[in-house]
């Protein structure tokens, strides 16, 4: 078969202006971009026949399933009626997968492939089982169409990724996320190559498993909103079958609110009323790390656990502790003084090491946030960096430092999804970015974590906090640094994104659903329009200080309907950016759409029967739609007088008031386009 | 306080009409409507303070559960951020629950309430703990709104059902659907206030339930898809939570192909190959009833899966045995002659028997499809009436006639929501009628249930299917046979609808879901007007004896996106109807906005990348449009010319054929307006 070839070479030093050269990346909607990808002129139908073998053992689980998986997608994806909807033996698939062995998940986990999609036949091979359901995600993402047919675009691609940990963790406390809410994230995490599953199971809103050992924990500590053994069993086998490991999290000695409601005698303050939090924060409820009791409880209730998470890493938080209690208490100052040890830092190093030891015994190995890296601690521990500039902490956190150190590490810094910041913005977050590294160094680097802390997010919004951004993220984690053209990426995304809905995550759906709650039920589209250009606030704007949302505080709210890079805005900044730029009609007229959609959309809005969520909306509608038919008409008559800016220049100024807990995200550009039209059209009194 | 009283007296006589004549229904939008309602002027405003106390014992774990309950769900809807998520003591809450006693569920649980809302107060009374529940249900159907704040309207009622028994079953054999479809579901169900879950675990299609005794079922006859028996327990105990009951049914001893694919050696035929069975229909492997080790393997069986379920019913099946297989089997044929039993009904009435005692002595009572009510089958058990008119046999099937001759009974016939049928149709379906029993035989007439059979339903779809018909079922189970004026109930019906989306149902959001994936996200504008004028086939006419559809194969099309009562045709052909009896302006105008919708709709479909997914519905978007175009110029004209008329005519002729498995449901309505035109329009050559 003639081939054109185009191989992509992904070397260290790729340039951008390189890749946005290449046709390739803009023929083919794969993400995470692959290691190596030679176009080839083939095409292969998908039609009734279409059958998956798998080589050698094919009672093996996991290929098994992800066939199965692979099945049922492709199905539902283009309404194909195959006649075999199971693997079947050898001789017979047009899909053939080879895999030399059956892996065990772990940092060492070989997960390369080699795909090979011709006219007739497909062929995956990989040094693993896990490799080859890595290829199996791939080849999904090269079906294709035209008006008669679907087809697998021909390709040869030989892959492997970049990072050994590439997770997203999701906080299970704050809120309490059922097991179908994480199965479907697992599986979005697997269509993008994703292999860590970080579950924050503790915290001081909530202490989520099941404990034999420890009844109270989960029968006073979790208001019935907790995972049973066997959920839990059930969440790592299914997880395990995609290829992701599963890291628990039980955050000591602070972030102890929960623990301390069923356990109060390990808690550093006698006398104190511990309860479930039900606001956000940093408390003060700490185990007191000077008595014996809390080391046995520790140990027991590690013990128990460790049969659950078969995986090494074991996470004990250790983040956030401000030992305020410490201080208080005069037993745990004796204490510090006995055992020379002069700060808070020190108790906790203290702490830090005892439970290492225990977790040692029980075959683990230690993870903590970044606060556990103190000078005694031991390098056997891993450093989950996650403090930067947001903690007046230097950019990048303590991951580069922690690799230089002796320290395996991961990367949260820059990853953390619940700040609501753009897909842009986390992309650009290189793990390593310039820094030159041993390899003894490099290899400790293990990886990055986005994390979904879930003081904001409930089943109902908390698919679209995580995606599609994350998707990005794990490209970043999969692909070589050099792979980072953002509008690329953006529109390879688009593609994903949708393709996460056919897997059940409710990222899209759900906006109409908050929406048609907001009104009962009538007419969403001015709404709509709305929630395209408004984002949530950001950095912790919403729910400042803790103290505004309760965990059981409404979150139907429009700030929920809206998501980070508000699809309008996206657009409509990027024409006014192409528009200052060159000024061209086309642009403008497009600009003049949005300029007219916007001015239109308030004569919708007030169609609405209000009630007490739509009503506060009202004013930032009528200024949206009043300075939008104020620059529509300036640049309809390529003329603007002095009394129009002023009055734009107040409707913008109205706009920045946050107005339930969003932002209005075009108002720079408006800005720009009033700017431009005082200094090129004519300006009257 | 002064109370305007409109007190609704039901009688079985209560006419139609004089039910029109009454506001009440117009005003509360209950369903299913109370037993008897009294209006006051009270609003009871809700605001941060609302709180409810459980007085008396409020560890109760069901009342405190559907208070925690109803507080999210009131927070979800209004908006408002209270003060207390929980239950609070008793002298502080302003919501006071008190009820006697905690209940059992079975067939006599008392579930009768009263609640009065006034001004600062709500006052739920209940026998039972059940009741409770039932009344903090009605309790959320009483919010409502203005612009500034959300209300309970005032309201006194006193409430209990008309039927004991009020279900839903669900079949997870031929699509199996995970723990988070029958949680949402059994949701739905509780805020209609239907009580009994029936579950379908086993068929030819798959044994949904784990066995430790007989592990094969599960490993070998399910695909991998099952339920552990953790699971089992919890959802029986989630479902009681909400009081709502449990049945199993394990289908015996026909619909067996996944029991005989686990063990073989049970069938009626040696050397048949038993296999799970991918198609749909009445297949012939049967188990042995002339074997010994059927009833060890069925008492084994049915001993573990006992303490599962703890409710008294349990659901052997019966159903469509036609007995080929024992027909071929000469020691079968022997066994016959030797016991007397002259046909396979006497085989299967023998098999029945054996079965009741086994059940018996496990503490349960035998329930069974109507097939099994045979001469000898003792009154024991319990008749589930399901054929009817459909099966050649009289309407209302033979629930009266089982009530008369002393069996416990529950009616289905009228109420299989899988075929596709009308909320009207369903609604207007009454187990008793017009005939006239004995309060003895009343009492036998448990009740009914709707059936949601999934030949063609995934967890995608499988909501659109049960609801909202089911509720307007719920409705005919629980409220007076008098409550049954059709557009009231459909105006009650769009608020609770709405209401179950808030719950999680998914029945309108998948519709775009389903039309993203068809267009692989373009615009799904004209395919949503579409959607609105067709309907999926009805009485299984999609899926022509069984053999079209797979159970892998796609429910991903067009006719998965489109549901039963078409919004857009209702609408439309009520005010057809309207307008053939008046002939109004107004109307008309309405008429003609939607032939305009439809006429210019095809402009927009013409816009999308077609793909072997939306290419086949070109022709009927086509062809809707131009029928719609003819007929909006003949009303703007009232001129109408023969070569028209007869193009009309084949348009009309050419939609009538279904294209992707649906219908056109507007084209008799179409055709209504061609004869108008006709008659009173001037007619040119």
């Amino acid at each position: 078969m003639k081939k054109i070839i185009f191989l992509i070479l992904i070397l260290g030093v790729f340039s951008r202006n390189a890749f946005s050269q290449t046709t390739l990346l803009q023929e083919y909607n794969l993400l995470p971009w692959p290691k190596e990808i030679t176009k080839n002129s083939a095409k292969f139908i998908i039609n009734s026949g279409v059958a998956v073998s798998i080589m050698g053992d094919d009672s093996q689980e996991r290929v098994r399933n992800a066939t199965v998986n692979f099945l049922r997608r492709l199905v539902t994806r283009t309404g194909i009626f195959i006649e075999e909807g199971f693997p079947v033996a050898n001789d017979r698939g047009n899909i053939k997968i080879t895999f030399n062995s059956v892996a065990e998940l772990n940092i060492q986990t070989d997960e390369s492939y080699q795909l090979h999609v011709s006219d007739k036949e497909i062929r995956i091979h990989a040094k693993t089982d896990v490799g080859a359901i890595r290829a199996l995600n791939t080849l999904l993402q090269l079906i294709t169409h035209d008006a008669t047919d679907y087809y697998f675009q021909g390709a040869d691609i030989n892959d492997a990724p970049r990072f050994v940990w590439r997770g997203l963790m999701i906080d299970v406390s704050r809120h309490f996320h059922p097991i179908g809410v994480i199965k479907r994230n697992l599986e979005a995490m697997a269509s993008v190559k994703m292999n860590v599953f970080h579950w924050h199971l503790t915290d001081d809103q909530g202490f989520r498993v099941e404990s034999k050992v420890y009844p109270k924990l989960h029968q006073l500590a979790s208001d019935g909103l907790y995972y049973t053994q066997e959920q839990i069993k059930d969440v790592v086998a299914y997880a395990n079958k995609l290829g992701i490991r599963v890291i628990p999290e039980f955050d000591v000695p602070g972030h102890a609110s929960a623990i301390l409601t069923a356990y109060p005698e390990l808690g550093s303050k006698d006398g104190y009323h511990y309860a479930i939090e039900r606001f956000s924060g940093v408390f003060d409820p700490t185990l007191d790390p000077t008595k014996d009791i809390t080391y046995t409880f520790l140990e027991n209730l590690f013990s128990e656990m460790v049969p659950l998470f078969p995986d090494t890493y074991f996470h004990i938080g250790g983040d956030e502790n401000e030992g305020k209690h410490w201080d208080e208490n005069e037993e745990i100052q004796k204490f510090k003084k006995q055992h020379n040890l002069t700060s808070n830092h020190d108790l906790q190093t203290y702490f830090n090491i005892r439970l290492e030891e225990i977790l040692n015994k029980l075959g683990k190995k230690l993870m903590g946030w970044d606060e556990i890296m103190t000078p005694n601690m031991p390098t056997t521990a891993v450093i989950h960096s996650w403090r930067g500039e947001n903690e007046g902490l230097p950019k990048g956190g303590s991951l580069i430092s922690a690799a230089k150190q002796g320290y395996q590490t991961v990367l949260s810094n820059g990853y953390y999804i619940d700040r609501m910041l753009s897909i842009k913005h986390h992309y650009t977050v290189d793990p390593i970015g310039d820094v030159v590294l041993t390899p003894e160094q490099r290899a400790r680097v293990l990886g990055g974590e986005a994390t979904m802390w879930s003081e904001l997010v409930t089943p109902r919004t908390i698919d679209s906090r995580i995606w599609p951004r994350t998707a990005a993220i794990a490209e970043r984690f999969w692909s070589a640094q050099s792979v980072n053209d953002i509008d690329n990426m953006l529109s390879r995304l688009k593609t994903v994104s949708f393709d996460l809905e056919e897997l059940g995550i409710t990222h899209i759906r759900n906006k109409a659903v908050i929406l048609r709650s907001m009104t009962h039920n009538q007419d969403i589209k001015s709404l709509e329009v709305l929630s395209k250009i408004c984002e949530p606030l950001k950095i912790y704007k919403r729910n400042k200080d803790g103290v505004e949302y309760k965990t059981f505080s409404p979150f139907s709210l429009f700030a929920d309907a809206c998501v980070v890079d508000a699809e309008d805005a996206l657009k409509f900044n990027n024409l006014v950016s192409q528009f200052i730029a060159d000024g061209g009609m086309e642009v403008q007229n497009a600009l003049l759409d949005y300029l007219s959609i916007w001015s239109n959309n308030h004569e919708e809005f007030r169609k609405l029967d209000l009630n007490p969520k739509t009503k506060p909306l009202e004013n930032l509608s009528l200024n949206v739609s009043e300075v939008s038919g104020l620059l529509f008409e300036i640049f309809q008559n390529r003329e603007v007088s002095k009394k129009t800016i002023s009055e734009i220049n107040q409707y913008i100024e109205a706009l920045k008031q946050p107005v339930e807990d969003v932002e209005v995200v075009i108002l720079r550009d408006l800005n720009y386009l009033l700017n431009y039209a005082e200094e090129n059209f004519k300006v009257s009194e």
